[in-house]
């Protein structure tokens, strides 16, 4: 698939392939032919090979914050996919090269990039609202009557084919396997990188997690390849506990069992509460008992959720005076080109353990059955083979 | 005063002394004969040689959180003195060392105490409803007629003695300036510390300051001798940005002169915000002009002003994923014991200047017109000669 020369007769042409498009908020995806232009400048056009959906597709595709929003769109920012061609400038990628797209690109050379603080790139940072390409402010898709169809996330998944900057395109090992490196691209990234990266766990130390989805259990993975003594889940399904333990999580508390706080319930477990806490959930409330689950003097809330609600942080000034610290993860806190191909070999070492998190497989066309997986709850994270 | 054998007469014997007692809230200081008890176990008796005044005295003299409080008692944390004599126990420390008492003590072998990340004490960490020695749980002041007079901050230093636990007592440098030790008690070391310790402002970084008071001008001292390029001095009364100059502040702002918010203007000013601000009003609205005026991406912002409001942190979860982060510092994260001497010496050297922070100075039965020196803003710190 990938031998050299595959790709000649495409290379520097308009290519005609299927997409999942939405035409509107909370209309079904419609798989149709559409037109996706050659990579320019710092471009790469990418073949996707496996796609799989994360509850931010399914927020943008709602129509949250409808009046920011623009349609026809293709959503997806998951996936594995290999190099159809490169635009011009970009030599460290070349033609059947396999990659991972992220969504919170890393151009190497701004303020950001060179600083060890922070994975926000300047240029290529998540940015939902975006549906043009950097460099002429215009689409790469086009329906076939030539009307333009806009980007996503900075990737735009959920198409056979398509364009990224080179920012947003992480050249992972060709011998990881394809399938899981799908997992890098966004929610194991997240999970795991906070984990490693925003929260550092030390060997020995204690970790409360609250949700165990995707992300939540990738905080579990990376909690326990980080050696902590005692990984405590906190989720309303039960079923999650199953997942959980396979991925490390020792201590399990559904919320809906207790005649007390969540936060209560782990001081009397742990003593003091937990050095680290992670908030999965995107819930303010939740958010509140991650916080005071933590020991004071050092502990460390990280959030990962997304908080939809106009509701402010339930936390008072003085609360910090106790020692107690949060603070917020994108990606992870991964910067993706420079960290993520560790990552893919890591997994490759069964440094981290990738099994379970794709728990369902479909073919592309069936993508509205995949959300419903997911909106149902029933997926944690469902592969679209394309 | 110091020379060996002065306090042989005194030691293990209660002393009658003068001490400014309040008792009830908002009263007068009243300076009257009381009895001070020897040092138990792991205490010391300390002859106070000058105090001063801080904010927090006043907000505890005014009876905030009335409930909580007990009268009568000695208030006053900042000071320096001289051991008269040291309870069983204490091997370090002996008569005629010179010390400087701190609030926020340092057992040195409790969990917290051994931990890097932290400087609150599990036994002597700062505790303003605390009102007896830890030993006990009774007091060593009481009247001429042997009723007891409450313990304040574990320090009590409105008095010609007073009796501290080991943990609360920093030896230092007998050569050291007498009267500038005072400010090592609390709002220089919270300040300079915020600086130092908790954001460890690095060389060529911008900062800003909200609240010029004394806490304030000390987070200048602090960043100036870290050689930050640039620190914005925010105060709504111009007269402290003749100190600030002295602090090393190279802008003002007065939010009163603007017609914009003070974040938009240091956003003006610096492009993208500076990589530092410092709370210093004990207001939630200043603390979220205080966050939003930080760079995305590494922006830190340290709440050192006490918010004696009900008012929540005024900020919405997702504000913390554009790399922002807010923590609190108690006593400037020096862990006291350790670090305090240190302090004084790269004062001795010139690397720290503490001059100007003691505008005033008066005899110690003139506690009353201190007091209100502070209260009209007239001054930083008046200091009380004992």
């Amino acid at each position: 698939m990938c031998s050299s020369g595959t790709y000649d007769e495409t290379a520097g042409k308009v290519i005609s392939c299927k997409a999942a498009v939405v035409w509107g908020p909370g209309q079904p995806f419609i798989i149709e032919q559409i037109q996706v232009d050659p990579p320019q400048k710092m471009e790469i056009r990418v073949k996707i090979l496996y796609t799989s959906i994360c509850h931010t597709d399914l927020n943008y595709w709602k129509g949250e914050n409808e009046s920011q929003q623009v349609f026809p769109r293709i959503l997806g920012h998951e996936a594995i996919g290999i190099v159809e061609s490169v635009g011009e400038g970009v030599v460290d990628i070349k033609e059947g090269d396999h990659v991972v797209p992220i969504f919170n690109g890393e151009c190497g050379h701004c303020v950001y990039c060179k600083s060890e603080k922070t994975n926000l790139c300047e240029g290529f940072r998540v940015a939902p609202f975006k549906t043009v390409m950097e460099n002429d402010r215009k689409t790469r898709f086009s329906t076939r009557d030539g009307q333009p169809i806009y980007h996503f996330l900075n990737t735009s998944t959920f198409s056979e084919y398509t364009v990224l900057d080179w920012a947003c395109v992480v050249k992972i090992d060709p011998e990881a396997p394809l399938k899981q490196m799908t997992l890098l691209s966004c929610g194991v990234s997240t999970g795991l990188g906070a984990a490693w990266n925003t929260a550092n766990v030390q060997a020995g130390s204690t970790v409360a997690i609250f949700g165990l989805g995707a992300v939540g259990l990738a905080v579990a993975e990376g909690a326990r390849s980080r050696r902590a003594s005692r990984i405590i889940g906190v989720d309303i399904n039960p079923d999650k506990f199953v997942k959980g333990q396979a991925k490390g999580v020792t201590d399990f508390i559904n919320p809906k069992d207790l005649d007390k706080s969540v936060h209560e319930k782990i001081m009397e477990m742990t003593g003091k509460g937990v050095d680290y806490s992670f908030e999965c959930a995107g819930n303010v409330d939740v958010l509140r008992e991650a916080f005071l689950s933590t020991h004071d003097g050092w502990g460390l809330t990280v959030i990962l959720g997304i908080h939809a609600t106009p509701r402010m942080l339930p936390l008072h000034p003085m609360d910090f005076f106790e020692g107690r610290k949060i603070v917020a993860s994108v990606f992870g806190d991964f910067k993706g080109k420079t960290q993520l191909p560790q990552f893919a070999r890591d997994s490759m070492r069964g440094v981290v353990n990738l099994d379970g998190f794709i728990t369902h497989e479909l073919p592309f066309d069936q993508i509205n059955e995949a959300i419903q997986l997911l909106v149902d709850g029933k997926s944690l994270r469902c592969l679209l083979n394309l």
